[in-house]
């Protein structure tokens, strides 16, 4: 029960502190003097802090996955067990729909009080940064980073490697794969985290969901075997 | 004696640290440019940067709390003694106005002399940031992040995680607070952050200062609850 | 075998994250707030995060080179084998142009479908940041910044050194060398990383490719020297 | 011997990375979308990666000092041979300069070729950043950052702290050193950083040098008193 509230608290504050930077700071008009906001790059900081600082927290107790593409990953990887999956995938659901309740409510506060500008995940969209990417580029984008999201995952915590610096590399990586993909996508790499956007705003944003829980998956499921079968060495099976 | 020492330290480069690089290097207009200052991205990165390096240098002394909400919460969670927590309240809270005190003076050394732009938090106020969030919603986000932050410091420094990276997790997830709030309420999470700003600048920084007192300090004890009794394993007691 | 995996997924994700977020991320015009995207400190910050990702999850495997030049300095320091050197470098260049290859598909997918706007090394160019910098100016960039990324390996991997750092100093020490040079040459200090552009966009970027071979490997194997004859201590040998 | 290569390599990549990055990178207008370049925030993270990768690099063999006022606050704290001072400061002068001379001859190098763009310190000048500070305020700000800078290096050292994170939190701790104070002196906390620019520069940058030498090292030294006599436990003696 205790790895379910882990699981519950960690995807809350992914959610809040990933998708609250981009909702509340990445624009802030500074008149005379342009940008004053946190940027692309700031969002891509708070999204990899969230687990950075969750998986010192709490990793210990449930692992710390916050993502079921990760738990799916690590199933195909060996290293979860197949009874744990759909508990922590509803943990982490909840989790992630409770933050973005929250960051509804606060966004709700402002003066202006539009609900529109959530954080939500997209493809074939131009609206948002100015250029639009094809389902087939937001999916090979989506797959490809949630692969190599499982790949350091799976590596860092080896027991070959130096597994007290994984949180450290695991929530740097995700600040890596948004670095290069919000323009994209908005990156999801994470089910949850686009399902939570996804039940506040609906749209177009519900109708293009399937692809942020199909290519996260399966992107994960690949890294997961890539590892345990081209780079784990033979003694750790 | 060398604990409340560590305190004030901590707590006067807490302030100096945060609130001088928000007043000193947050916007700098570049000429044909744009900007050149450090954003909203790097004041968060100094305040969580105070924290980290604070940790690290002092925090095998006091503990390094550096924030009376951190004291309380942490006496909420039972790792704290009640008999210290009014002497580490006074050093912070001393440290703090020394560090404004400090940053008043090198800013009356400027050309311009403008006492005026102290990094006071607000609510309902669109002057800083151009939007305007209600009392609820800042009520809302600081109590919220400060349950989170004691989540992840009770979490980071549990006997069963990698307790030496502690000070990264913590310092780093200063840096994440701010960069979801700053727009909010300038964020505060720190009673004594806003006291010294208040004292100094007075007026609407005065009258709002319930709030981040109130706010915080009950976000951390229900923090510090959570991870006693939801978190927490029951061999830790 | 295993070994030249993850040199081949490494290399990949050092290109793929590195100039993905240079192609796809660095400039974003947000109407009215200039600037929106991650800059040059984001390419600088995920140029590094490759590295340091890729060094705690496959390090234990490969040694985590990644790049022809840190291959040859590391030769030259005396802790790498001459008999891996081909193959080392035949699966960094394959990564890399895999990486090359996919960054290209994606771009393709984009609206406007320019594949032009490459991550490619110049000199003499001003095209790019509006200044040009001569050839001697670009080799002697990166010539001393190889050397010193060498000296920073060599150093944070030698047995008297905290080595299980040595991931967070030399992914950052790469962050640092972009953080210098992105104007100057849009930093290579890897040959292979510049190979990978070069063959799909041709042109200036192939008949200046030489110098990205040649004055990173020639740093590199000083950098190797150095520390190997100035600063290392004699016990290691 | 060694030690001075250490020292002589180390200052070479401060001021190499730190003053350089602010040369070639701080500015680049990106036609309509504002700044492009790594502002005053790349910069800041510059010269706090040069010490933290060097301090990993070298640190083992010299103890990483790379700025005269750190070995002057080491003496006063107890820390470091009187014996060595002057050698180790000489050769923190030479790296500094001699890294100024590879600068200046990179910056030749440049289509417009104008040298008088070097990173000096100063004090009383709007020139840079729009806004002058005056003597006294540039005097309390160089003074009270290097004493803190000390504080934080004599504690991540001190036996009873977790020694090895002291590279981290040394580093980033220079990287807010400036996220504070680049606009009110350009940041300087190290004479040798300042002199080496000075040399180049002449004019105001030499007249207004000693500034830079006298702050730092009271500062340091205080700072390094403090630590020794209010926070070191009585055993350490």
């Amino acid at each position: 029960m205790k790895k379910l509230f882990a699981e519950f608290f960690g995807t809350f504050w992914l959610v809040f502190g990933g998708c609250g930077s981009a909702i509340f700071a990445s624009q802030i008009a500074a008149a005379e003097n342009g940008q004053l906001g946190i940027l692309l790059l700031g969002v891509s900081l708070a999204f990899g802090l969230t687990v950075l600082t969750m998986a010192y927290a709490v990793g210990h107790i449930s692992g710390g996955h916050f993502n079921p593409a990760v738990s799916f990953g690590l199933l195909a990887g060996g290293r979860f067990s197949s009874k744990d999956l759909v508990p922590y995938i509803i943990a982490q659901c909840f989790g992630a729909i409770a933050a973005a309740a929250a960051l509804y409510t606060i966004n709700g506060g402002a003066g202006d009080g539009s609900a529109g500008s959530f954080a939500t995940n997209f493809y074939d969209s131009a609206v948002y940064f100015g250029k639009s990417y094809s389902m087939m580029a937001a999916f090979l984008t989506e797959f490809l980073l949630t692969m190599f999201f499982l790949i350091i995952i799976m590596g860092a915590t080896d027991k070959f490697a130096n597994g007290k610096f994984a949180g450290i590399a695991i929530g740097l990586g995700l600040t890596l794969i948004h670095l290069i993909s919000i323009p994209i996508t908005n990156t999801s790499v994470n089910p949850a985290r686009s399902l939570s956007q996804a039940v506040f705003v609906g749209g177009q944003a519900l109708s293009q969901l399937w692809l942020f829980w199909v290519a996260p998956i399966l992107g994960a499921v690949v890294g997961g075997l890539i590892y345990k079968f081209l780079l784990q060495s033979p003694q750790e099976e």
